[in-house]
């Protein structure tokens, strides 16, 4: 027997489509991303997949995702939790900021280490400054960080997914998480045992529900890599985001 | 101290555009709808009323309107719970029937006792019909009803209200219950003492936010009847419906 689980990264947000550093901001989907949530449902209902219960950030771009996939699905009734340990990586003093001016200010390697290295956080943002969360009350008495590289996102993701995501796989329940491009990445480096260099070349696609069936016994997936459920579509996403570094 | 309650009716849906009786057949707002339900966000923060906790039924034109609400207000991350058992009266064999039809198929009497009488619920609706929620998952293994008057959802809404609302408000939470005209009405019942008379001729207007303030120890409301967060639009829309009957 296996267990279901199935990751739906969020569809464009207004900054996405701007090019600016997001992370913790919390700004809402684009048009287009609103679209791409509810092909995003669309999908689970064509591939008969029928998630029990709804995880996701404390973002409204992965909360709006989830609302409008789940009500494209006739599942806008399930069961929902939330936790800030499933938010986008925090960007740290880049968070507001152009990428392409934080690219010409930086250089292209400190850019690129920033962007894609597993280790080396941005710098942390000030408090009180105007990307900052820190007064947010969603946030009141949680260990929250200042800046985060991948690494700090896995790490504060673990907990999360082994005290409230894992038990809900153990009872059986197929899960949908609804969450952002890197809190997935680190998601995905864990189940699939993704080492600290490649994780850094994989791209998740936004709006196309990434299924996993998990080995009971070692919660470790029997399709590594998992299951695109629109496996064309994401494989042109994929090839597009490759293609913006060259 | 007191405590904090706010009961949100959701926004017009399709069906109420069309006058079709609807109970728990799940329908969407109507565009209409789902202004209100921004507006009754809106409201929310004009007033600086910030719910900690939001508690919906399980049908979409309450869900919708809850997300649009807390949306507007920056709220859209708070946690939620859900239940049938703050759904909408089930209207029997009344669901998907034109409310004209029905009053010139039995009569005027007939329909205003379907209506509006405290005990007396419309036929029971007839399993695998399609207006029928009996094989739907949502209410798998749940004790759903075939039909009710106000009486029966007064009756399937209080356990709730006593496991799962009166928890989270005696923790200190403010509460938002987003719900409907029956269900509304329930909990404003239990609450206020009104009698099984004085209830038939009492309605919650759509979209705009009704606070209460009840007394930590009896949970009786310090403010009898609530205060709606817009009282002229309220004012408006109650007198609006008393003048439909005439």
């Amino acid at each position: 027997m296996t267990y279901t689980l199935v990751l739906l990264r969020h569809g464009e947000s207004e900054w996405n489509a701007k090019n600016l550093f997001t992370g913790w901001v919390d700004v809402p989907l684009s048009e287009k991303g609103t679209e791409e949530a509810k092909r995003g449902g669309a999908l689970l209902t064509e591939a008969g997949v029928s998630p029990d219960v709804l995880h996701t950030s404390l973002l409204r771009r992965a909360i709006t995702t989830a609302n409008l996939a789940l009500d494209a699905a006739d599942l806008h009734w399930i069961p929902v939790k939330r936790s800030w340990r499933l938010n986008e990586r925090h960007y740290g003093d880049l968070q507001g900021k152009d990428k392409k001016q934080v690219r010409d200010q930086y250089g292209e390697e400190q850019f690129m280490l920033w962007r894609r290295s597993y280790d080396v956080p941005p710098p942390e943002i000030e408090l009180g400054s105007e990307y900052s969360q820190d007064a947010d009350p969603r946030y009141a008495g949680e260990p929250i960080p200042r800046s985060e590289a991948l690494k700090q996102v896995l790490d504060r993701a673990l907990p999360y997914w082994e005290s409230e995501i894992v038990p809900d796989l153990k009872a059986g329940r197929t899960v949908l998480v609804a969450a952002h491009g890197n809190s997935l990445r680190a998601l995905v480096k864990h189940l699939d045992g993704v080492d600290d260099e490649t994780i850094a070349g994989l791209n998740i696609p936004t709006g196309i529900p990434l299924v996993y069936e998990l080995d009971e016994e070692t919660l470790k997936p029997t399709n590594p890599g998992g299951t695109y459920l629109d496996p064309e579509a994401a494989k042109d996403a994929i090839a597009a985001v490759a293609n913006q570094g060259k």
